[in-house]
């Protein structure tokens, strides 16, 4: 079967999907409808449906979502049913938070590379999988010999364009960027921006 | 002039617009497309001009946009065109990084008021602003004071729906999540997640 090429912005949506039917699982559901979930995340039943709908049935009309089944498929569709090594480069205040993160587990990505220039925290062990910190000298040879594609950058702004040049250069074909900088990759290379001012800017709007 | 009611969706887009623009503005530019944000964000450009002209009329047929006046329009309209005072709960790696973060100036935001529960942490002063670590005790009457509209959870997860009740229950009306758990909320309040793994998630359907 020839899959038809998917729009970016519904790809982009399927990770929060993936997101409220992990919460429901938590909860104890087990059925759920476009509607239910279009009403947590804000979104039109009709959307939901047929972003969905590109990938297959999933649900019955009627009879809504199976949860289990469809968090199942949409962590085979995003390729997060198997493990992903990550590089982590910057090991400080940021650095560490991410390292720490609890919500990584049972996703898709585990950590196991961390990278920094601060000789006081070369050789420490750090983080949720206690990764040893390694000079960013180190970064290049390190994700070739691991066959790392992803990479996180929780440097200043001033050194994240170096490092995701040497990240891209070594094979890292995803970043996720904390960095309040826009990086410049090839655009073979995908790019994701954490950034809080988005998530407070879009609710400003509502404030009176 | 009565506004009609704009999709949430549409909102949630124009900080992205606006983060786009700023990185125009950056880079020296002074006009743009619909075509050329479009591209830089994976977004159609159709989408994009559907976006705005719930708004009004930003830019003329063939003459594209005036980048400064578009994105002082749209920070007009996401009221980030004045400081908000911001309330952050955890001052742990997560939240001195959050605190230290570079990327709220100009953008709307000040972190003002620090809390939390670790007592060799209080009465330190962190952050860009230099703020004192306050104890949580404090939080409720803290935010009443000052009539604090916007919080920020950077605490643990088992914390994190207390803190978001007594931030509520303060008059709170925006709240940014980084615990890796959901938050309940009463539906007159806005949450929106930090959760690096949406971002991750989002890189990994391409990578084979």
């Amino acid at each position: 079967m020839v899959r038809r090429q998917i729009p970016d912005i519904v790809i982009g949506r399927l990770p929060v999907y993936l997101r409220a039917l992990n919460f429901l699982v938590a909860e104890g559901r087990e059925i759920t409808s476009s509607q239910e979930l279009g009403d947590r995340l804000g979104i039109s039943s009709a959307q939901i449906r047929k972003d969905l709908s590109h990938f297959g049935e999933f649900g019955k009309q009627g009879t809504g979502y199976d949860i289990v089944y469809l968090r199942d498929q949409l962590r085979q569709i995003m390729k997060v049913d198997k493990m992903w090594d990550v590089a982590l480069v910057g090991a400080g205040n940021l650095g560490r938070a991410v390292a720490d993160y609890g919500g990584f587990q049972g996703k898709g990505f585990r950590i196991n590379a961390i990278f920094d220039t601060d000789p006081h925290l070369l050789g420490k062990t750090i983080g949720h999988n206690k990764v040893n910190v390694q000079d960013v000298k180190d970064l290049a040879a390190s994700i070739k010999e691991r066959g790392i594609q992803i990479g996180i950058i929780a440097t200043p702004a001033e050194a994240a364009q170096a490092v995701a040049r040497t990240m891209v250069d070594a094979g890292i074909k995803c970043i996720l960027n904390y960095a309040p900088i826009t990086i410049t990759v090839p655009s073979s290379v995908r790019v994701q921006y954490i950034d809080p001012v988005v998530g407070l800017q879009r609710m400003t709007y509502y404030l009176s």
